[in-house]
């Protein structure tokens, strides 16, 4: 359906598939700015549920229930891309939905991402598809070892994917992923792992926040540093790909590109993710307008906020029982701002919150390599 | 009933008496915390209700309504010192309460009001109390003109008092005043209203935010100045007053202190609210910790947030038409961060947002006498 003129009116009601801790902090986002919200999400007690104005409880693929929430809602997006393409396609007849289908489907896909990274210009490691065994074994032939197999659907966190490092691995590993095709991916020497986020209003205007590093555990985000520590032309050349990235796809919502960073100051295009994104939870506390406010202006029309950073911030991740261990310290350190998701068990990888280091701007460039913030020492 | 011995668990629900925007924001500070909200107001559609877990809409005075909201809450809040002292009382004995009964009085009558604020030490403008109309005649002997008269009970944004310049004003503003009793203060010539805002928690920690100063217009807070462009000494004081107000009380919770600077650099206290308070909306986007943010962690146990300020900040208010007008434009201005309240009708003298536009720190210091950022320029 075409968007809507202007923007949203106040007062309007903003549809979020999703239930999660990006639809929850999307739905408070809402509310500042004036909008009620609902959230579509199968699951009961959804964080998002716990704060959003109104919900509705009903499977993805349940049209009776999408139709009606198509009705009560002035605007759709989506607060992760693996909500099913048939989903956002019964509701763009009926509602106007920001991100379209069109984005979500390159999210959804890995080998899409690559063919969609490279025709923006964001150069990716050399990779193949994989459809059989005898695909992987070309595969294996142009790319090397070693090397990274992965699903083009559905992975998230690590799931789906596995380290190639011997030829003998190469069997088990495509017997054990699912679903197929699936992709090899050389596995880049990169010396860090950096993300950007830029949102694209309506009015086509483009804001980008700073570049971000990011430090993984056992495959999950644990921190990010805002800023990077990069120098300022591969900071720009970072923001130029996101920037790029959203232009081409006439993107009227948010992004988040996550790259790696190689010793010679080669950027590669890794995952992106049309969406707020984990590694941009530090805008919540340390620029004007956060990322779940940004995403929210752009599906409502509304002119982007202000990207600027006022603090530097490290946000950590609280990640399962640990995670929850560490809650009650968090609370009580000077200058952290934390964010729990109300999620009710603390399973083992699961994201329950997390907290942001608010610091002096300028004054994590003087951090040493491994430095990680005491109060994030788990 | 007594209050919990140590933090609320995560998940557990704070009930919160009052649907207006300081319940609002309330509810969404206590999901960043990991809790779940249950709002309680007579109002329709009200601003706390659309980002609320749950909510119950009755009457104040309904027990049914009430002792099943105490059922169904671990702890009870108040939004506002105008809910019945009665309603309070009905959930005491089912619920902890925070802050509770004996907090509310005070905040609910400015006699009381007044001899607490000299019990703990805090200096006010001469008064008496005035309960009819020989009452009114020696009061004005004892305090002379001008004068306020003031009603002792549900008075807010300058409503229930006149100013008294000239003898022949007391009769007819004596007449119009309702409820009975009232009290008569000195009209006291300020250079400035500033405004200080306290939290402790129930392990009696104390954390008191930089002072504020104000400028009304109409009788409603139109712009907030963090920090206050006094000396360090006074600043002291009224950090001190509001200090000495928590510890007397033995708060638990938050209160604001309303306060006039004379030339000579005292402080008179004018009003409290045991509650968060719209001169501390600032600290929501200057701050690791916001006053919402922070009177949740009293009131659910937990230790209280950093209350230090990272940025220097300018609150302006949106108040009726006009504020409407003003919010487009102030969500395309750089620094600022806009909240709305989601009000369904912007009718005049009616709070409908606010916006703060942050600085750097140390920035405020300079600013000419009478400087308005151009931004709330109107």
């Amino acid at each position: 359906m075409t968007p809507p003129e202007g923007p949203l009116p106040l007062g309007a009601t903003i549809g979020i598939l999703g239930g999660g801790q990006l639809g929850r902090m999307s739905a408070m986002a809402a509310a500042r700015l004036g909008y009620r919200t609902h959230v579509f999400a199968p699951d009961a007690d959804s964080p998002g549920m716990q704060v959003a104005t109104t919900h509705t409880r009903a499977d993805y693929a349940d049209t009776q229930a999408l139709a009606r929430f198509a009705a009560a809602v002035d605007v759709v997006t989506f607060e992760f891309e693996n909500v099913p393409a048939a989903t956002l396609a019964a509701l763009e007849g009926r509602v106007p939905c920001r991100p379209g289908l069109g984005v979500l489907a390159i999210g959804q896909d890995r080998l899409e991402e690559k063919r969609f990274l490279e025709r923006a210009g964001v150069p990716v490691a050399p990779w193949a598809p994989v459809h059989d065994e005898s695909g992987l074994a070309a595969a294996l032939e142009r790319i090397g070892l070693p090397a990274v197999l992965k699903t083009t659907r559905l992975g998230y966190d690590g799931r789906g994917q596995a380290v190639l490092r011997d030829p003998a691995d190469a069997a088990a590993a495509f017997a054990r992923l699912q679903p197929k095709p699936l992709v090899l991916e050389a596995f880049v020497p990169f010396v860090a792992e950096v993300s950007a986020i830029v949102a694209r209003g309506a009015d086509g205007a483009v804001a980008v926040y700073d570049v971000t590093e990011n430090i993984h555990r056992h495959h999950i985000l644990d921190l990010s540093f805002a800023p990077a520590r990069i120098p300022p032309v591969v900071a720009e050349a970072a923001r130029g790909h996101v920037r790029r990235l959203a232009e081409s796809l006439g993107l009227v919502g948010l992004m988040a590109l996550e790259m790696f960073l190689l010793a010679d100051g080669t950027l590669l295009g890794n995952e992106i993710a049309p969406r707020p994104h984990n590694s941009g939870h530090w805008t919540m506390d340390a620029c004007a307008c956060g990322q779940f406010e940004q995403h929210v202006r752009a599906v409502a029309g509304l002119p982007l906020g202000d990207p600027a950073r006022h603090a530097d911030a490290v946000m950590g991740n609280l990640v399962g029982p640990e995670g929850l261990a560490a809650w009650t310290g968090l609370l009580a350190a000077p200058g952290v701002a934390p964010h729990w998701y109300g999620k009710a068990e603390a399973r083992e990888g699961r994201k329950l919150g997390h907290a942001n280091l608010l610091m002096p701007l300028d004054s994590l460039a003087a951090r040493p390599a491994g430095w990680r913030p005491p109060v994030f020492a788990g």
